[in-house]
């Protein structure tokens, strides 16, 4: 089917082919770049004589996902023309790199970033290990997607280190709050949205127009420190909690890439407004997994969200907000209905009351300085295979 | 003092200077722009074929913002010289447009936007109109700035009208939450902080960094849907009931044009953590006006602000968040103790159950479709003399 030496079970095979940015030993340049097999396809270098050069010569995706639904097409289907006519194979066979020789970059300049809190599971786990048995879900949960705005500014590629963050907290039986490195440091295993397609503010776009706005899904580490998170969340939401690092992969799967991986969500009861209801269902069959310094310590389902990305983008332009090209929505922690299905160390140690076990001896309850999470997950493709999707990772560096 | 025709008494002196950008009559081209006395000086046209043209050529400030502050302070100085130099006059006369004539434009292009909450008075009023006589401070509130991020992709610029957003909302005593336009429309009056010099992810802003990195200030209107907002903020903080719209002034004053209007902020206590605690007070003196359809409603004191720009810049960037040139953040909805200091139809109609009189018969709760909302401010000055902040106006069109 290719000329290329693919492997024959990969995740990155021609069904799949995500876009990123990336940059060549020795040359500070930012290419934009399609992975394939171990290899990236230097995509910048590809098009740089043809009409498409302007899509990829920005050092971010932006002008591509600007383009719009017909040109991704277009795109990735001259791509995999490349890829498969022998005829190409000279032209092209230069402009691939192997993976692990390129150092990758944010693929998106960010424009707004929103994160949601769309799993059931866990918002449950979240509100019993705050408020005990009693915790339930808010009354608007299961009426509208619950989100807010994070910082773009702090949104940084899969790789990048994050350091941990100082700030206020008051401690459980303590008097007062007091100033130190968050003691609580968490993570939240995530799927992001890329949106391409812009919209016009005062116009919301309707759940069944989800794929001519969004280019294609990434996976995000939505960092957390709960301490500093619990202190100050009355009554505006998280804000420093949140804001001193959110990591997304390098390389952003394109819709046309998850065509297998559709599923229905779960039932959702009460019935959603109109303007949540869409024609086609957008749940995705996406398998998480968090290892923790290499341990798998979970393996969250993405299908079992709640709320699907298309209402969520619905939901977010419901009172007219406008969309940018490069604005990223992440759907909240993913979080199933087993304990090796929960997406943050705050479930899986519950709350730190039950720390977990890490091989050799070890037991964790939130990060510690040094270690390395990597968020990693695939989808399923045509014919029994997989689409794989950029892990993200990074390690805790000790508080300044 | 200058060779300009400018009206004695004028707050757009020469001890003003704010910058924007416009467009001219019959030309889209984005120019940057020094607002005095009536008037616009074309910066760009002004600086066109010398060393700043880089600094100014770009459509929005942020190029110059970048720059940084000896940079905001050598081009103040010029720009005072041009204006106060009659050998300037035959180079600079061309370069001035009447001010009604130009469009003015989004002056920055907003990177990220964070709105704080830190009018004691307000926070109160708000507690106690949602929660009754016991609606108190939050015990974070007098230890740390409480704010959120917006939307920055909804910042607009004064003059845009604005949509009534529709969404779910849930009033008082209804069993279950509809769909439709905001029957609670509101404004914040709240005073914007513009970003220049940016900072490094990790490394917080020290309080008395704050007239690096902050180039100046500006009016913003922070449009809320009380009835949206009350629906969805639990437990994540406001969200739609925001990010329809947020405006801000077309003119942005410089830091060096309020050095007489410092005053000390009111007595912090408890006194608050190492970070927040500089040598410099930033307290600004501004009075702020609210005109409802040109009548006088509301004349907030911004000096009364409990938490100043100073300190909101050292909270945000505490946990190693980062800031960006064009961050605008806002101060929260300014409010006095006085009924007509109040910063928000909320307050001032007591969450609708005190509704406030307009001339000529009619009275108020929330807004109207075809309601125009001007909020306007002026700071001391030199010797008696006011500065004069662009004013920040909105239209409410009816929903779509």
């Amino acid at each position: 089917m290719t000329w290329l030496d693919l492997a024959e079970h990969t995740a990155f095979g021609l069904d799949n082919l995500p876009y990123g940015v990336f940059s060549r030993p020795g040359d500070t340049r930012r290419r934009a770049g399609v992975a394939v097999g171990d290899q990236v396809l230097d995509l910048s270098a590809a098009t740089e004589d043809t009409a498409l050069a302007p899509l990829f010569g920005a050092g971010v995706l932006n002008p591509f996902l600007a383009a719009g639904r017909p040109v991704w097409r277009e795109v990735r289907a001259r791509v995999r023309e490349w890829l498969t006519g022998k005829q190409h194979a000279d032209r092209i066979a230069p402009h691939l790199v192997a993976r692990d020789e390129v150092t990758t970059h944010l693929p998106i300049e960010v424009a707004d970033y929103v994160d949601f809190y769309s799993s059931e599971q866990h918002a449950l786990n979240a509100g019993r290990i705050l408020l005990g048995a009693e915790g339930e879900l808010a009354p608007n949960w299961k009426r509208l997607p619950v989100g807010y705005h994070g910082r773009a500014g702090t949104v940084v590629v899969s790789g990048t280190p994050v350091t941990r963050p100082s700030g206020q907290r008051k401690p459980r039986g303590a008097a007062e709050p007091s100033f130190g490195p968050s003691r609580l440091l968490d993570i939240e295993a995530e799927v992001g949205f890329v949106v391409g397609t812009p919209s016009t503010v005062g116009t919301p776009v309707p759940v069944d127009d989800f794929a001519e706005h969004v280019f294609g899904m990434c996976l995000v580490n939505d960092w957390s420190a709960r301490d500093i998170q619990g202190w100050e969340s009355q009554p505006l939401g998280p804000f420093l909690g949140k804001s001193f690092a959110t990591s997304m992969s390098a390389w952003i799967v394109p819709l046309e890439a998850l065509e297998h991986a559709r599923v229905a969500p779960p039932v959702q009861d009460p019935e959603p407004f109109d303007y949540l209801r869409g024609r086609e269902p957008w749940g995705i069959d996406l398998a998480l997994e968090i290892r923790l310094n290499g341990h798998l310590v979970s393996s969250p389902p993405f299908a079992t969200q709640y709320w699907t990305g298309a209402q969520q983008l619905a939901h977010l332009t419901v009172n007219g907000a406008s969309l940018r090209t490069g604005d990223l929505y992440a759907s909240g922690t993913v979080t199933g209905p087993e304990r090796e299905q929960r997406g943050s160390l705050l479930e899986l140690s519950w709350g730190g009351r039950e720390p977990f076990d890490l091989p050799g001896g070890e037991t964790r309850k939130f990060l510690l300085d040094g270690d390395e999470v990597v968020i990693s997950g695939t989808a399923p493709g045509p014919d029994g295979t997989r689409v794989g999707f950029g892990d993200v990772r990074g390690r805790v560096l000790p508080a300044i």
